[in-house]
């Protein structure tokens, strides 16, 4: 985690990419499932995956890009990760806003090969997977369960400290060494189960903002949640790691 | 293991705050599955995730949770597994009261924040999750399908057996070092499978208790089963383990 | 996996513990999966778990337990391991017998521990369970999708013949190591997915007399084909692998 | 990597025998899923396990090959890999076309053995499958969803060019070490997740040829696509991989 170069030190060049590649994977595979798979064939004849497939698709595409990019990135693919690890002094502040867009232009990305697959899809499939908000997260009608603001915030402040501070945990000194992708991957997944039904499961601005620009109308007006409530769950996580579990016995 | 501290050991701030989160993290996945997630839209265009999400929900929580503070607490989050193990020999009495303060406030707290959010559901939510005992164990009329005491007492007590006899297994001389979180937390997976039609799936008093406390009049009426089986399940694996598998040739 | 004995190698109750103890967790996680969770409900309501739960119970069982039970016994926990081994010349012909005593017994008392959690069901659950056969293994009317005989051993025969060559070679000269039992435990749950709907999902005899005891009638008199089937496939396995797999160039 | 031969050094016949095998229970795991299991019983009574059962036959299939097999051949069980990893100048060219017809041979003589077992199931259960295109992949009446030749495209190219990149990720010069096959399988069990509704899943050539050859009719007419697609896919992956990833900084 030093700042000097080692002379195999990744350049930039493939630091941003594989931030952009893992953000695109992440959020081609949980939204293309959302779209495709949850609810095909509106659950008759047993073949939609639901929301656990969705949670796996989720966590699973993250331990993936961990073990993939994470040598080279560190893996973040998500904004409240990157800010969260700069909270808890694991990333350089000044490093914070190239991964950022990296991460957004990611995820645009994969939403517009989804669109794409779509457009190709029945007549009609693109027109009703916007009006159902292209998977964007949010509260009211966004909410798949009908959840409120008050829910939303709770529930993405909370599940999005708890990743930060797996992250955090499983990372540090006294770390999962090469597991570590297990459980960070495996923890979104989790925390799917148990948010989707109330936000739609976002835990990443960058996941919520490649959804909203295809969503439109109410995802739109709505993204600034999305945005908000992981990014305070992360610093939180950021700030309050090191003094709660790195103490040690005197 | 040893009992004389390290220079850089956990402080026991850490210990008992990584017990509290870890719990916290159990029970807000499993019980947060169970109620938002298992039996969404009553099954209707089926997105919801049933008892194999819940299932799943518990055993990746416990394995990122043994990951995440594993190397602080030891990873107990369950009276039961501390009673267990001190019967093993692996955890000093001593410090067993601490561990199961910390393990019940962080359940606890992670049910309130759970009430919260369904606070914050559709009209009457909280009341229907309330209604419906807020996801407690039991036997009777708090069995998914309704068994009695009897089968509850042997559901819980071999399960939990089951699971303190695999902790001690994977911890032990003939351990399966960094990959015993793995064992573990997916040990709760499969019992879970078996024991949640029977006993809605206790096998930890912390999270039985956190959802007594919201789930009222029966759920508290028959706290004291998911009290007693859990516990006794993990001191019988406790006290065999040892004679059992742990004879060497002569 | 010298017969020279080691100071500290396992006893003989333990290792003979050991197959019992992890024949009963496989028996008692995949039957009571089958019976309690899989139907649950008849699918109304969508908290059922279906094949897939099924067949994560199996493999995650087996995954645990070659973790916990592996170093002590090899953690065969099936007839068709152990001959199979045998077979390949990886364990010896005198320690069969007991190896197949312990695993019949561990997987008779899962199944009769199952048994008597049914008898605390519903009225009528036990009988119930009886009536469809109590998973028991079989063609015609035990065949989930009422596959012949013919059908039954060439599914069998072939999974249990994929199962001891992953065995084999994750455990052989360019194995795996401590990844073994991840893929051996997967190798269940991949083949329960394809076997369960033709003959329900042997592999292992001790699997399927644990069952016939308890479901009477047809699934005692078509016993003979879930013991030879699975054995057939593994000792195919066995004698084969050495010389297709561990050739070296010349 | 050496093309020097060890002394130890697995012989072809080994390689092609782990490349037949492992392509062998690829397609047997995942076409037996889609088979028999995926919509058992239309979905009635909740047994059928789904695209959800399929996408993990598919990745654990892999995974535990990789585990299995990698070791002696590489473990690649699909065209689209063996190809993206000459291009990306990790296997040399002329050793290819001994294992694509190694991985044909494997994937055919799977689907082989299952229509046997169809053959042994109810009256027409092999005339309905083969009706039903007995799993094969393609557009129009192929796809689940009913997507078109150019979202069939779109979804092969890109899936299978995560799924190489994910390849020589974990395992080139920064790579995954012993939990590569974790990587790499559950690619492909994500992948799935999101293009079986399109595309009804392919990423393989191997495994395409495999169905067409009893799908017949539109599946045989349509074959092409699913083995340009994904080899374009696998090549644009082993093109790019070194000059964006493996650069670093001056």
């Amino acid at each position: 985690m030093s700042e000097s170069v080692a002379p195999d030190a990744p350049s930039v060049v493939a630091k941003l990419g594989a931030e952009a590649v893992g953000t695109f994977f992440l959020v081609f595979s949980v939204i293309g499932t959302a779209l495709f798979a949850a609810g095909f064939g509106k659950g008759q004849g047993g073949l939609n995956v639901g929301f656990l497939g969705v949670a796996f698709a989720l966590g699973l595409s993250v331990l993936i890009g961990a073990y993939a990019f994470g040598p080279i990135s560190g893996g973040h693919f998500n904004p409240a990760v990157t800010l969260g690890l700069a909270a808890g002094g694991r990333f350089a502040w000044k490093d914070v806003a190239g991964y950022l867009i990296a991460q957004i232009v990611g995820g645009v990305v994969a939403a517009a090969v989804l669109a794409g697959i779509l457009a190709g899809g029945k007549d009609g499939a693109f027109a009703e997977a916007q009006k159902g908000g292209f998977a964007s997260t949010g509260w009211g009608e966004l909410s798949p369960g009908g959840y409120g603001l008050g829910a939303f915030f709770l529930a993405e402040v909370v599940t999005t400290a708890i990743f930060v501070t797996v992250i955090l945990a499983v990372t540090g000194k006294r770390g999962a060494g090469n597991f570590a992708p297990i459980a960070i991957g495996l923890t979104l997944t989790v925390v799917a189960l148990v948010a989707i039904p109330v936000t739609n499961g976002s835990f990443n601005p960058a996941r919520s903002i490649a959804t909203a620009v295809f969503g439109g109308g109410t995802a739109l007006g709505q993204l600034w949640g999305s945005i908000v409530a992981p990014i305070v769950g992360g610093l939180i996580a950021g700030f309050i790691h090191k003094p709660l579990f790195e103490g040690v016995s005197k």
